[in-house]
């Protein structure tokens, strides 16, 4: 079977059967790793509360720990009176006990003496005598508190699988005393570049015909955006047997394969034969009904999922983003992706597109107004003038100026 | 003038008047990095394309390199006839002219032999006999091309300080041969703690009264997200002469100071007397019409932008994310920040507001609906259990159930 024979037996398939059906099971494996490290990386286990948070109950305001019982009734025109026994010490286990018809000094931060059920704002009290506190007002049990398990019971969870960690979560990490988390380790994403026609970036004068290979290193950001460790495996030549060596070689060392194919149809049935060979179970689709992006191109080959990209940069850097990033995501253990910014905005002119294809149309967005940019696919400067895009859905004929969309912003 | 006095003797701010008003000078310094490293990193100056971009005419279908006014009043019924003269080859300078009456085989990303206007898809062709291409539908000039500096005139601006680089961006920078960019270093940003009740999040075992220091992990967290680099100046008791030679010692090594103070009046107090005294022009605003966040402390001394966070973990982070990233960002340069994720939905109930105050309200988001989440603000799981946040202006006197509502979302 011809490369090109090969090419048309595999189906083409649509965004959204590509996005729920090419589900790879690869899983990177587990690291511990300190806190100050682990925003943004993805639990690999369950972290529950060793022990009740903050473990003891504390005052939430500045006065007096109290009975509550001892308050009911008092107004500023019929105060109550209590005797102060002391003061409870910031960061110290009580010394002292609230004994019915006495309060304590407390400062916010404190912990409760025994005896003790709720607290007294400062400003609700008047200071009658040295050792007397005059009681504007009642209380009730829990007022000017809270609980020792009131931020987490024991047991309770604090960080679960599949969701990226926070800033707050760390925090409440740190409060637990757990300062290593095991996580998913970033999956490792091997791009290969192909193209007779690319040189590396560093190359300072261009022959008539050269290109210099932007997409590995844009490749590369998305690739961290993902969770990511990229590593660029250079530029090979439209060579298949070249091609396939390199692949081989770095399927080993890769959680991800990103191959960005040559851009001519030569090209791309070569990266197929090469994937091909590389192992099974081997292609899923070879087509996508997308614009920009229908030489996709998604395999899974000897465990490894491995996606062929067009080779134009503009569309290899929305595909990546649009397909690419939500499988780096998954092989790092990220079921519950952050969620990205985006605008409702109403579209500045007709956008045209075909029945049974998603478009991806950039745009830029100013005062509520998302003007698409067209442009030839090998045009980076479509992507670096947009602020966002917008998907015309499958079903979608094309979008009438003035329809209200929804943008996915940059960031 | 006690300390008391002091803290009495500046303006409480809004939260728009501290946003608008709070505009330290500081910046960093500029450093050259490569652009793997540049990601999400702040151009220090403009960036201009030393050439255009891509360069040279290039082919953006398959298909044949032609003079367009050749096949004009061609079709399917009345083809014309182009002697096919050669090939460009990928890569290469072109090594043939498209002469009048002649057409060269050309791949998608090689350059136009000289001669040649536009490019004929293969689809639009047959071959008539090994030498003869049939043309069977008309192109017009710049037809299945893009010009030489389509992508990038020279001297057209690739980065511009005030955003942070994107992953197309730098795709951009590699396209020009621009491998090294030269961004605003990160912003240093220290953290003190202080608390006689704080310990290390290390501390295995608590004494009741103690509590692990959460806030600076978190903080430090919200620092990265931020583009800053944050170093933890350790935990400090509530006495003013040790926190001053502590804040007096990080100044140097600062381009912020975040201090995130005790949490009862008086540990307050200490703190502002502590900042007061690290020199001029000192204090701009002690105390904020926001909640929680209401003893956050704004000063610049010595040239260094210090922010006093309430003590109160929540209110610490709360107040840092809507204050102080916008300043840390500021240090580094970064005038146009990326967009936040945003979600709208409808309140689940009703939340009250005090007008004249700014309210931040967690919330956890739901199939459309807001549900505020109330507690202490000493407590962290009202952080970790939201989704976003949702503010409550000034002018407001709390926003009733089922009101849209726009939440800012965690990522």
């Amino acid at each position: 079977m011809s490369a090109r024979a090969q090419r048309e037996f595999f189906a083409v398939r649509t965004l959204d059967e590509a996005l729920t059906g090419f589900r790879p099971s690869r899983r990177t494996g587990a690291e511990r790793i300190g806190l100050e490290e682990a925003l943004g990386r993805v639990p690999a286990e369950v972290v529950v509360a060793p022990h009740a948070l903050p473990g003891f109950a504390r005052a939430t305001v500045d006065g007096f720990a109290v009975r509550a019982a001892d308050t009911y009734g008092s107004s500023e025109g019929l105060p109550s009176y209590l005797e102060l026994a002391g003061e409870a010490r910031m960061g110290r286990p009580p010394s002292v006990e609230v004994r019915p018809g006495t309060a304590v000094a407390i400062a916010t931060g404190a912990p409760l003496p025994p005896g003790a059920d709720a607290v007294l704002m400062v400003e609700h009290t008047q200071s009658a005598a040295p050792e007397l506190v005059e009681v504007l007002r009642p209380v009730a049990p829990g007022d000017g508190m809270v609980r020792g398990d009131e931020d987490a019971a024991p047991g309770a969870e604090l960080a679960a699988p599949g969701r990226p960690l926070r800033a707050q979560d760390l925090g409440m990490l740190a409060a637990a005393g757990v300062t290593e988390v095991s996580v998913r380790a970033r999956p490792r994403v091997t791009i290969v570049s192909t193209g007779d026609e690319l040189v590396p970036a560093a190359t300072p004068e261009l022959e008539i015909g050269q290109v210099r290979d932007s997409t590995a290193v844009a490749l590369a950001a998305l690739v961290r955006e993902a969770g990511g460790e990229p590593s660029h495996a250079g530029i090979v030549p439209d060579d298949r047997d070249a091609l396939a060596a390199t692949l081989r070689g770095a399927l080993d060392e890769s959680d991800v394969l990103l191959v960005s194919a040559g851009s001519s149809v030569g090209a791309r049935d070569e990266t197929a034969a090469a994937i091909a060979s590389l192992g099974e179970p081997g292609i899923w689709c070879h087509g996508l009904a997308f614009r920009p992006g229908k030489p996709t191109l998604l395999a899974e080959c000897g465990g490894v999922p491995v996606i062929g990209l067009p080779g134009n940069p503009r569309s290899a850097l929305v595909v990546f983003r649009v397909l690419g990033v939500p499988i780096v995501r998954l092989v790092g253990g990220c079921t519950l992706p952050p969620p990205e910014p985006t605008a409702l905005a109403r579209l500045g002119r007709d956008v045209p597109s075909a029945a049974g294809r998603a478009d991806v149309v950039q745009v830029r967005v100013r005062d509520g107004v998302a003007t698409p940019l067209f442009g030839s696919s090998s045009l980076l400067s479509i992507l670096t003038g947009a602020d966002g895009y917008l998907v015309v859905a499958e079903a979608a004929t094309g979008l009438p100026e003035g329809s209200e969309v929804e943008v996915t912003l940059y960031r």
